[in-house]
């Protein structure tokens, strides 16, 4: 599931460690300011019953996707609090969204995030597309025991020295990789669902 | 992967949303105060190489593993700010531990919580692991891209009015779910390790 | 509009201050711990086109509600962080309620907290509803700029010392001071708008 | 007393909710970056009696409004924190005021917030004005039940895509609508306490 | 000036950090619940002409030390966010006060809190008096570079399983270490500025 | 201790308290964006006991110094929301160290942070620096009573209009405060410890 690491050139250390093994914050005060954007995903696996309940369920249904997306924004919004050695930095975007998949068995979060600056948001995209999974998880626990979460991982980013990155596909058993940058987030719902405001995939 | 649901008699609704649809803290006001305490894990897959470079490396070596940790313990203190639903609770114990694991490819978090009080602690536990494993993404993805946390899930529980509970060994295809029960994190940990911090498994 | 102050032997200082004039939380070490509960409202005076787009907008319909809602909620929990001599306390409940009146041309904020403990939730009350009367004007101000937040006060607080509290009719211009212990927050909306989520009143 | 919604190309949309429904951050990666500020009020009613305590008291004089104006400037710093949608932002001026109205009968505070960047701070300023309207509420309940929060709103707004706005005088039962920007702050007040101070408007 | 280690017998290790050398908070699930109080302080040296300016200044004369104080409590109720093995904890009481003497050139912060609980408060205190003595810095540093916080330590603690204990007088070199346990916060400072607010010890 | 006063003319007013008394955020709109970096530090005086402990013990013998170092680096990043005036800005860089002196008897606490901005990291670099010697107070309270965080101060800061400073060596009486701007931290440090992490000065 791993990927390949990168040429041994440009892995010669961790960089969030300096030379005397002491945890620091990259040093970006040189760094240029660019448009960046990361999108990553969170999946997470619920009974049959569960996902009914979720989707179909008479007043509740929107609301559990609704919570876990609003909590995705906020949690996303303070990356820079929970992991020690991350940027604060000014988002310019963050949408999160929640999409039933039936047929995988599995809530499919996508958190998109985007900045002007010298660092990059896929921990941002990352932290957000974990605690909306982590919302819904504790949303449903009352009636579903032991949901997992089962892949949080980077889709997508752009910006930054080292440009475009797409995760291919080889690694992709859910049908979810599918590269983000020819549909907008909007486009592709709002195609999706007609009327209903979320259906199944 | 998900267990089966509860009983039909368990389950009637999603406990965080009241008839009218609205998102609501579950009411605990009448709940009786116990002793509780939950066990989640996640694992990180990393490739072999970055694997080494967390363990082996030499001055940076077990800086990974510390700052995950530490970040897990902070993570676990702010569950209440993160998940929207989640009551606010004072935490007697946390504990996060990650061990590295070459023969799955795996950094895997162990992170324990406890508390005296009317509500559980499952979510402090998961959102533990969760900001651990996403630490250590951060740490590594400038030696490999890609990095994904595969399995975020509640590994037992106990205290409240349903009891213990132990993740089952069915669903379990990484060896990570014996139960807890039997050791104690330290002794586990210390019995592994012998004169070195932290080895692989 | 403001209630009569307390009589003479009761008000003989704020209790905030010191006597040398230093700002203090109060002492609650010898206070008994109790059971308290308090709701606080918060109107939001809107036009009768954001009214419509609010309530009867086809996709966006239930979100500005439902968003203000929650981050009611999660804005409650920060109370002690905000207000600067609020004790930290462990709310056992806590549900926001945004309802629509069209004849009264306002969005109507309801909060109700509870906690057991040492001290009250008045502060926990009113913070929710004014946060989430601040997100409405946040998601509206796109379509309508002006939007005043007309009223934030206390209805009624129950527990501690001084017992049961209730708003009084007098100053009651808009209706919506009826005492809320007839009805349980769920019952009140759910007999109020049958089949469809959330309607006017 | 709300204003007249924009004209209808202005708002076919709420801007938060994109159009499958999902709450969202507004886009603002394309904004150019402006300097901006915006100018918001609360109004905190209370009794004679409070109003003699909070302004003529003896030690704790001024300690109600100062404590209250500080819990607005921290309180204002904390918006995206609070607000779901809001952008994290460099503020780059904050200043609350609060000034004892003996003849209206209220406290008025004035939030005044300003920044250099692609999004305005109105949100910034209203909830610094809630905070530090809240933070009164506190100090005083425990000499009058029932103090109300009768008002909070933008009073001017200035850059950005909008330009200036400010709001107008029909809806202005309280003199407090006067346009802000032929006085700075500090001249208004020192202009009227002479060597006390803070005194009665 | 440090003082003697306990015991050997009580210092067997570090108490944060288990056996297999991994930062844990203390597990105080079975510890019992008792009330706790504890007294920290911190000096700030500062200039002649600074002192002046902050006790005999027109206008701004008791603000720095009023921010002071407020930061203070506002910081002390944010341990556990930012003290990573502390225990959170709902605090029954905290006060800071900010005293000027002249004689030794020193702002003299003091902090008291107080919980019922199975831990202690010493870290409260410690953090409330370190966050006050930083806004101090914060506020006079355009008048004066180079102020430094001399001395922050903990005064005396009660509760818990070690009782109750006082710093010796014989590292005091400022005269700061007197028991507190005789006069209350109230009436010392009450008892020494008659009329006015603050002034010189 | 405390350094000369600036020159009467640069002096005229404390920067945070307008004409009228009222704290406020120095407004920083027409500032000038350069490049700024601030080195402070913190003192940690503990017994021949302790230090040996922290350095030398088996395993727990890096964790204080890594714990209090990550502690420090994340309170640095909460600067803001702890000091009451303070601007909240983007950090580009923030480093900690803690560096055990057996001879001098203390843990020495260096923290450096830059940004790129309108306003300076003096106090990001002084709160770092706080939090970690508050740390180290933490984990080392259960074997010695009453350490002593002994001195925190700014040690040099440079960019913005006031341009650099360091701290005279006068008023030094512990070698700490030789110029930073020779050596990098990581060279430094490196430099010093050889084969092993950290060791004694």
């Amino acid at each position: 599931m791993a990927q390949k690491p990168l040429p041994r050139s440009e892995r010669r250390r961790l960089t969030h460690v300096d030379r005397s093994g002491r945890p620091r914050m990259v040093d970006v005060s040189e760094k240029p300011v660019t448009a960046r954007r990361a999108v990553a995903e969170a999946l997470v696996a619920v009974s049959a019953e569960t996902m009914s309940l979720v989707i179909d369920g008479g007043g509740p249904k929107g609301d559990v996707l609704g919570v876990a997306e609003l909590a995705g924004v906020m949690g996303g919004k303070r990356t820079s609090d929970l992991i020690p050695l991350c940027h604060p930095l000014a988002l310019t975007d963050l949408v999160v969204a929640v999409t039933p998949d039936r047929v995988a068995g599995v809530l499919r979060v996508r958190a998109e995030a985007a900045t002007t600056g010298p660092t990059g948001v896929e921990m941002e995209a990352l932290t957000a597309a974990s605690v909306a999974a982590l919302t819904i998880y504790d949303m449903v626990k009352g009636v579903e025991r032991g949901v997992e979460i089962r892949s949080v991982r980077l889709v997508s980013k752009s910006g930054g020295r080292s440009g475009e990155w797409h995760r291919g596909t080889d690694g992709d058993d859910d049908g979810g990789d599918r590269p983000i940058d020819r549909r907008k987030p909007g486009e592709r719902v709002a195609g999706r669902i007609g009327g209903k405001r979320r259906g199944p995939a």
